[in-house]
């Protein structure tokens, strides 16, 4: 994954930037400036869990590109996506059953860098999200997988049922989680394989579930409807990780 | 799990619940007042999540206890801890072999309401956490937990590696995730267990650690060290439920 770094100089681009929900890892901030916009990015950096830098003007000025800094630089990290093709093949190159993590609209940051990290150990060649609706590659979700998003790539599509449409003509199988599916012991998981995985609320999508060739159940023994999306991805990646070791 | 609510009146009262961590479920604030602590309160309620209800002067009045509620009133929630003697006594009425979650310092609030979910669903006796150090049961982990501790008894000790040994005098095996560990599939873990999961960032204690029977390890694919704790203690906790169920 490539990793580009951005600055944003000046109040208004700063606080404009956290209102967009840009991924800020850095603030610096001139020494005694203590306004209301700097106030407030200031809260929104504790909000974010931003790392905040004081440090002179002169310091700011030398750092500047535009000359016009007005006491703050925000430093934005921008993950790369990759491009479902280079996912497909080096997986190939490898020589070994593609396996791929599709993620039905997952909203949650934490969950999203838990899933990628999870993907990469499980070891998935890639993991698919939707361009729409779902969160994206955020300062959270680097953090969150823990080091991940620099192994595993992450490509996004327009459309998720029609990338498996696509997809399952390469020889790919398609197994999503719901309930109501066929206990995931049951299910032989060897094969080339994508694993889908739904939204947190609302679990995996009409259109979504229609094109896939398997829908897998874990057991559930308690008194509460499902597992956590981050959770239930783990483990059904285990019993494909686990099949895979027989 | 019993559950009982309280109500904190007054702009000090409410501010100083937030800084001490207090799990905070409700807050109702008069209409129109925007003075610097009552905007302090906003900031946190933001910050924590807390709903926020903006009520008329006249029902705050009834609403409140002290009659000095000087334009907020909170409403806290406190979860109730099980005993430990009750979570056993719980299990053998249903006549199922113990399985229990002990957590060794779990200090993400969303990984201890997903590890608490999971036991639920699992089908797990009960979660017992250390008192120091680790999170307590705070709104957050309700919530993540998503109505799993309604159900599942979590229970607080002051030294886990103490309980350990104690509840091994009852037949209990006990199980921690770690590296260097024997696979999990090789392992037999159909008995009555104790599933151990570790801290974020360190793992399992040494002194809890040298207490297990047995050290588990889920296999790693991939470049980077360790699953997220919420998602290893699904995987492992699945492991169980999967030997059980053969």
């Amino acid at each position: 994954m490539g990793y580009q770094e951005q600055t944003i100089e000046g109040r208004n681009a700063v606080i404009e930037a956290y209102r967009s929900g840009k991924a800020i890892d850095k603030i610096y901030i001139q020494d005694g400036c203590q306004d209301g916009p700097i106030m407030t990015i200031k809260r929104e950096a504790k909000k974010h869990d931003t790392l905040v830098k004081y440090v002179t003007r002169e310091r700011l000025d030398q750092m500047s590109e535009t000359g016009r800094h007005q006491g703050v630089i925000a430093v934005a990290g921008a993950y790369e996506y990759a491009q479902l093709d280079d996912i497909l093949a080096a997986a190939r190159e490898k020589d070994e059953p593609l396996f791929l993590f599709l993620l039905d609209n997952i909203e949650d940051p934490h969950n999203l860098g838990a899933i990628i990290r999870t993907a990469n150990l499980a070891g998935a060649h890639g993991v698919i999200i939707p361009k729409n609706r779902a969160v994206g590659l955020t300062a959270t979700v680097a953090r969150t997988s823990a080091g991940a998003l620099n192994y595993t790539p992450v490509a996004r599509v327009t459309n998720l049922a029609k990338t498996i449409e696509e997809l399952k003509k390469e020889g790919i199988w398609f197994v999503c989680a719901d309930m109501g599916g066929t206990r995931m012991y049951e299910l032989d998981l060897k094969g080339p394989i994508g694993l889908v995985i739904g939204n947190e609320g609302e679990g995996v999508g009409r259109l979504v579930r229609e094109k896939c060739d398997m829908v897998a159940s874990i057991p559930m023994k308690g008194d509460i409807d499902s597992l956590n999306a981050s959770v239930a991805a783990g483990v059904l990646a285990y019993e494909i990780v686990r099949q895979r070791l027989q």
